[in-house]
């Protein structure tokens, strides 16, 4: 990379700070500008940050001309906007998903990113995992043959604050968007069809949000496979990310991240680490490649690895999940993108 | 024991002479007669089998008034006839899954067996398996606080001749009956609600049996929590049989029994060993335990380990499993057994 | 096999009772005498045990014209003279290990043996074990290349009582002469030379007999690899017993097997079962196949699977590897073995 | 840390550039100078090392004032003289391992440090690995109660050049020198006594160096409990470190890091992931601690995490296992260091 990339940060939060700290380990990255509506209170953390100005507004990171990229880690229901701003400035936008809680702004927001022609990378970062890859690479090179059945396991170590609850759209644009996400890239196929069971069995207050914390999610594929998610809001033993890819000549399957490899034996048994405890611990390499796939298709003009429409799929399909866990049957996705202004 | 309990045969195929060789090693049990249609081909195998007699006509068994017991291993369309001539006789019964195809039928049997006041049981061999008991343990002794899912993955390691797809009653009732019934074992829970999505995904041509193959199906159970199988008729790595009870304090994972436990390390990877090649491997141990149940029921006249009851009920979650995968739609279990004639 | 093969056992304790058991399920095979020093306290498990005669003198046996074959289950100080006896009768003998603690008189029953042209097989029984005639196949195949390094750890999960220690012949004789002969059997090759280390770290009180319950032994082999020995007289955890073979192009590893396969998840970790407590449970069917090993070579007049040679071997190795804890200094192994009365 | 600590490096290899490359991302630390003899070919490096200037000399770093710590990089041979003069100069000394082939000037070299008062770490980088740490941790805290056998296995995924052979000390001084810091780093305990065996297996042109490639070494502990090492040059399938703490209470094992966890079932077995490649994969984040370790220490003028005096022991223990495979017999290790100038 001859040019640097200058880059300004919509939202300091837990996942904003996670991509600042990667960024700086980054030869080619110019981390220039970081808002947040609290900038008040993180002036501790902006003073070794090795970010050049805090703002509480982020239009100034808007109309900051020097700025090329822009990651929008802020609240979901700013993301939109941000994007529409940033994309008529010309600005690259890396969003955390999901796009919106509204199937028509994300569109919006799609068009106005097409228009404008600037790369947009959405955050699904678990494509970027050595385990999911690999098993990716079989399913794309028939190491298992022709798919049949897809499994993911997903599990939380602790569910969120109530509060949280209530603002996440749920936990199925919340949490399993991201399975959705991996459900399309593990498999190569698009899902049209979805059937969702649930409840509230870890927190019963989570009903009164009209959400639940435990789920299973069966999945039709259009290449004809099948298969299903099943989600926790607590796994007590840490943060649970299976999957398994089963096919006509085998099985693929991701297995946890542990804290270590040692094993004890004793009177009791055999004690074995836990899981990573979270998606920080777990994520953290996915992060980094993440962000680099995102400067790297900047840098040479090339295709961002996870484009605008999977964060329209993968939402699409977490709307469909809603719907059948109210109606009770089967709910099916359209997998065709309308656009009317730019036809 | 004291006495010995007399046994007659009904059905000399793969599981007849399993249960038969299973006999001999028990003491307390002697094998008297086993009777089969084709009985003119079995004659080399009886010589070494150690049973006294052979015939062609099971009604020969039903009226030898030395046999106690008998065991009912022949084809699926015959078992109701000789359970009921059997009970009125008062014998007791081991029956192979599933009791029938009709419901109507299997409850016709169950009121015979309750009027005779014989002891009935049913042959779901992998209650008795030291890996699933095990975790039926944790579950009951809440060593995993309260289920909130159960998840079991049954492969078979080939799939079935078509002719016997044409008679098998359809996957459900035939393979995933036993996944069923290790729902209800498990969890300790009747199952109320299923859905059941599925394909010929390994053999197209067992759609021509309005069958299907591969198959993931959904399961609440009366207790609020829920539960997923998924089926594949081929796993060509060999008998996949898989389970994980999730809960709120953590989660029981039942993982394959392998050929050995060694792993060969190499420039490719490191090797680790199959599972079992089918269940005659796997369940070995499980279906000596299974009959030892049933005569220890027999001699000590206690409840038998595995009920009529629990065979009903699996029967119903088969039935309305097909009209699920039939209509789309997810199909409620009736979890009341009512009987007309004894009541 | 035909002709049925008429076993009488000398030497009713654990060992003893174990191969009754076994022969029991085997067809060919009529278990006709049994003799134990003890025989008062034996007349209840006997009644059950289905052999024809129980008597305190063996020598009942070795008169008795109608038995063919011999399993000698006595204390180790008594097999030469049984040995001597038996073959002078045209007996069959399958001899528990070791065959003796002196090496002349082990020399003195080999010439008795091949001088009488018996079948003689000595109780190796883990050759047997499908894990490590797995290994065995895959070094003789060469699967992990030439062998380089052979790694054996065996561990015994409790200490023996300290009369058995006095009596026992030292760790060495008692214990590792399994793990000498598994050297010999995987490694296809003689060990030439012995280092041993070791200490009484499990019962100080050990050491007051003269022995070690801790042990560390270096082997050289004639093929040029080299290899280790580790054993403890407890692990807590249950009987231990792995092996590493270590090639040019890899490595095959046997891990134990386990109670069950099932692992728990909590808040503390994954626990995982332990290894199968004892010999009893880990070779049990290790200990079938040996006797069906004999009976096969009896009944078709082929080589045993286990030859008095090994024996021979492993007691020597045992007698270098005290020589080498007593000294302080590695000690070789003579691997020829020179019969003056028959040659 | 308010204060940075300004780093000079000699000796720019693959081990230097990784220390640089770590050191990037910390904060406190500025990294000055690095000097190499073949300077001349490391110009493109050095212009994205973020380094300041780069010498042939590494005088220049020894005389310049502004450098309060050098990390020692450098060929074996050197490291003596550097240590002295870098010492004399007031400088914070990090350096690799062996401090140097001869026990005399290692002892020459350790006065030099005492005399200056500067801080000495050496680099054990397996002292930072996670598992390692773990199983230490274990051990220190009697949950394994106490410790009997002290197992370490320790394999490179390929032989090194026949001209490194040359000049690396040996095997045991180039490769075990790692296991016998291990060694004394789990058990807490000094090793009294050495008993070495080995071949030229994987190379015999290893010989012709009088060196050898597949080596197990026995160690006796000042604490009475025993231990083995088992090294070969070349495993095929990866970098293999494991290691096995065996005690009373029962063993912590430490497995291989693998390249993923995924496993692939097909039907020729179950396929799991080989160990990561080499030592810059598997103590990648060993690497990074060992070195904020230091700075720590330089910062807070606390003890270094791993002392001259480790690196001595580890010396010793090399020179008395090869004097053991030149004798055939065990030799003994001397654990108290005498200082002439400083006494």
């Amino acid at each position: 990379m001859n040019k640097q990339v200058v880059v300004g940060v919509v939202g300091a939060g837990r996942i904003g700070k996670l991509h600042i700290n990667n960024m700086k380990n980054l030869s080619g990255v110019r981390i220039k500008a970081v808002s947040d509506v609290f900038a008040d209170h993180l002036q501790d953390w902006f003073n070794t940050s090795g970010v050049e100005y805090l703002t509480k507004d982020y239009q100034e990171i808007i109309q900051d001309p020097e700025i090329d990229a822009i990651f929008i880690c802020s609240p979901t229901d700013t993301h939109v906007e941000i994007i529409k701003e940033a994309a008529k400035k010309g600005k690259h936008i890396f969003c955390e998903k999901p796009i919106s809680f509204s199937q028509e702004e994300t569109l919006e927001a799609y068009e106005a990113v097409k228009e404008a022609g600037v790369k947009f990378q959405i955050g699904f970062n678990r494509r970027f995992d050595r385990n999911f890859s690999k098993v990716r690479a079989a399913v794309e090179e028939k190491g298992i043959g022709d798919l049949h059945v897809l499994k993911i396991t997903s599990r939380d170590p602790e569910p969120p604050a109530l509060d949280y609850v209530e603002r996440s759209g749920g936990i199925f644009m919340d949490m399993t968007i991201h399975d959705f996400d991996m459900a399309r890239f593990i498999s190569g196929s698009e899902v049209i069809e979805v059937f969702a069971t649930g409840a509230a069995l870890v927190n019963p207050a989570i009903a009164n949000y009209n959400d639940i914390d435990t789920a299973i999610i069966n999945l039709k594929f259009a290449n004809g496979s099948i298969g299903v998610i099943d989600n926790s809001r607590q796994a007590v033993y840490g943060y649970d990310q299976r999957l398994e890819a089963f096919g006509s000549e085998g099985s693929a399957i991701v297995n946890n991240e542990t804290e270590s490899t040692v094993s004890i034996s004793s009177r009791n048994g055999i004690q074995e680490d836990k899981p990573l405890h979270f998606f920080l611990e777990r994520y953290n390499d996915a992060f980094v490649k993440e962000i680099k796939g995102f400067f790297d298709a900047i840098t040479h003009d090339t295709e961002v690895p996870c484009q605008f429409q999977d964060g329209i799929m993968a939402q699409r399909i977490a709307v469909a999940a809603k719907e059948s866990l109210q109606t009770g049957v089967p709910v099916s996705v359209e997998t065709t993108i309308k656009l009317e202004l730019l036809n």
